[in-house]
């Protein structure tokens, strides 16, 4: 599984702060404890300033890279920041995010292009929004897909979302997410599957055991990378546990490694 | 899902002791609170011994049937105590279990034939006990469907057992168990699936979460049937976001309820 962790992001208030504050350790503080918690990328949003944001995102990739050596995942739909952000980043970066919306392909697309980056390829456009049906976002992912390949993009490169809707409010909300998974890894077997699990279970109690369990099973349908915050013990637990259970980890290494460092199961403290 | 509890089980020391002590209260409260943890059926296994399997099987019954509606699974491979405890239960039972060993298809499998109960079909023989590969498991399932149906059983009365190995001890452990449920489940589309979790974590630590992860990975490939503890919250939290996950929740009911009835989530003591 290919983490992206997803804690440096400026629509959440107290990064937010930090961001306004110029409150380096406050940003490397979750930069180091991701990487350590196990994150293979780090995502960074700068928030939704449309004039601040380039020179935000700016100063956040420098702060990150002092400290850790991940690659970063650039968070946002402004052209102006995401290139200012390619401009500095140390190593090949993804962009989250391609939809089919006009805007993303005018602004963003390109530019995964000329600096041949990777990207994350939302399923929804500005017809429907997010599809109701599966075969609906296939048909968007798939035009996505045929435009990345036009900039150059090898499918390796692709992060495929399927997207995920609350199931308190439709009760195939799961099931769609889990077909889409399916038909894309069909269709797309050498792309990445990726997505946040959160908005599963928006309006109920319980929220992070139904993140988890659907975590496993959309795993289970072949998502391979999910962004989501590495240092939640007990979803990293339930990712661990399933990366194993799939047979990907030999000897039981990556489970029983991260359980002696402390990192999944009951705090010991 | 149908959850056949497993908490009556003679193999297991204070089980055994309430046996030999006709303890009858213990019983009826391990049947009791099962019962109220959701369980559809209640696993009834009187121990090992086989000159009072038959008795005992038969006092667990009557006691059992004095405080909970629940049809029972009785569990043995002695026909004089499956047969004895046919003659005394009220609803329509079935039995555990049949498998591809001899003394199973002689013994066992005749008594459903005569009481038409369901029964639980295991993909292991005499020949190669519990094999590696699914497609081993599925010939020996295919065999014993059709003697099933010889008996006059249908698809439905059959809640066939994928067999679980320990991941400790072979990396596919967990997929050979995946692929064998696909595999009956696109070959018997009406039978039912089930089978206990627990080999799976064997050696390991953590685990009931390893337990918990399985059951949704097993769930998403076609389970539909689990033998496990109903009073386990946290398994049966996974069990109920899972089932709502894969658009069986209308509403998210059954999910709700257990959460507002204290049966899932953090205890509230």
């Amino acid at each position: 599984m290919i983490i992206i962790g997803e804690k440096i992001n400026g629509t959440r208030r107290r990064v937010a702060q930090a961001i306004v504050e110029r409150d380096h350790e406050f940003i490397k503080d979750l930069a180091r404890k991701q990487a350590e918690g196990g994150a293979h990328y780090l995502d960074v949003n700068a928030g939704t300033s449309p004039d601040r944001e380039p020179e935000d995102m700016v100063w956040l990739i420098e702060n990150i890279q002092e400290v850790v050596d991940l690659p970063l995942c650039l968070d946002s739909a402004n052209p102006a920041a995401l290139e200012s952000g390619l401009q500095v980043v140390k190593r090949p970066a993804l962009i989250n995010s391609l939809s089919g919306e006009k805007a993303r392909i005018e602004g963003v697309l390109p530019l995964a292009g000329k600096y041949q980056t990777g990207l994350v390829v939302l399923a929804l456009d500005d017809l429907t929004g997010i599809p109701k049906r599966s075969e609906e976002r296939l048909e968007i992912v798939s035009k996505l897909v045929g435009l990345a390949e036009e900039q150059g993009l090898s499918h390796e490169q692709l992060f495929i979302d399927p997207l995920v809707t609350a199931i308190s409010t439709g009760v195939d909300s799961g099931m769609v997410t889990f077909e889409t998974i399916k038909g894309i890894r069909q269709r797309y077997p050498a792309a990445h599957i990726t997505c946040g699990l959160s908005n599963i279970s928006f309006g109920l109690p319980l929220r992070s055991l139904i993140n988890r369990t659907f975590l496993a099973m959309c795993m289970m349908c072949g998502l391979d990378s999910a962004i989501i915050d590495p240092n939640d013990r007990e979803l990293m637990g339930v990712l661990l546990a399933a990366e194993m259970l799939l047979g990907r980890d030999a000897y039981c290494r990556g489970f029983l490694g991260a359980y002696r460092a402390g990192r999944i199961g009951p705090p010991t403290k």
